[in-house]
């Protein structure tokens, strides 16, 4: 019985934290996913540009900005968007009223995103800086065109 | 002559980004460790209380708070915390003054986080629940002791 109780309680524990999320959380979780990318971009950056000298973090931070790419496309459900009430939130209407475009700016920031991690195994700053722009730009392309612009 | 140029411009592109960094610039770099982190760790927390159903994500988490765990002993070069001017930090001189005590937090801090990325692996929301608790506690510790209180 011991054992059983146990064994259910395994089984269960990773459905126990699966609840579905409300639209204000959607939009908290996303917030923090792009924290922890603003923070990665932020320091490659500053390695990138010679601000810091902590090259060997260089492979850490592309491969979590690689990692955190591959969320993106998940993290905007329906009615997570500016103006809906008690969000706050910074994401356009056309985030969903132009799935295919903002579905291609998500594709082009994974496929930046990757090529920065490939870059950063050869230890080469000038391929790791290239890479930064391709992915500098896909942030940017995809923030003008679905992000209010006075929040960031 | 060509190929030379093109060889010594590769080799010299690795030594060409690793200026020494200010006090000022050390202080903005750790921020921004501290901004990732904080991203991971909100992320995860979120996912941990039930807030955010994208458990799939847990171990990206786990393992980007694990590495980024790492990097902490060597961001506090002497100099930069509070009341040093030009730089805006929460760093209490204790961290300098207590070295060994500053140590044994950053261990405990990197101890947990790497029990935190083997839990993740299991998929047991318990046993990662407990190993965040754990993190928590170190961050926590940490901050107490060595982070001025009215930043974040």
């Amino acid at each position: 019985m011991r054992r059983l109780i146990t064994l259910s309680l395994l089984l269960a524990a990773p459905l126990a934290w699966s609840a579905p999320p409300t639209p204000a959380q959607s939009t908290k979780y996303r917030h923090e996913i792009m924290e922890a990318l603003g923070g990665h971009m932020g320091a490659l950056a500053m390695i990138a540009k010679g601000e810091s000298d902590r090259t060997g973090d260089v492979p850490m931070h592309a491969n979590a900005i690689a990692d955190l790419s591959k969320t993106v496309g998940g993290l905007f459900p329906e009615g997570t968007g500016t103006g809906v009430a008690g969000l706050e939130s910074s994401s356009k209407p056309e985030i969903w009223s132009q799935k295919t475009e903002f579905a291609a700016a998500v594709t082009k920031f994974q496929t930046a995103a990757t090529a920065l991690a490939e870059a950063a195994k050869t230890n080469d700053a000038a391929k790791v800086k290239a890479a930064m722009g391709g992915v500098g730009q896909s942030c940017g392309g995809c923030h003008d065109s679905f992000k209010v612009k006075d929040e960031h």
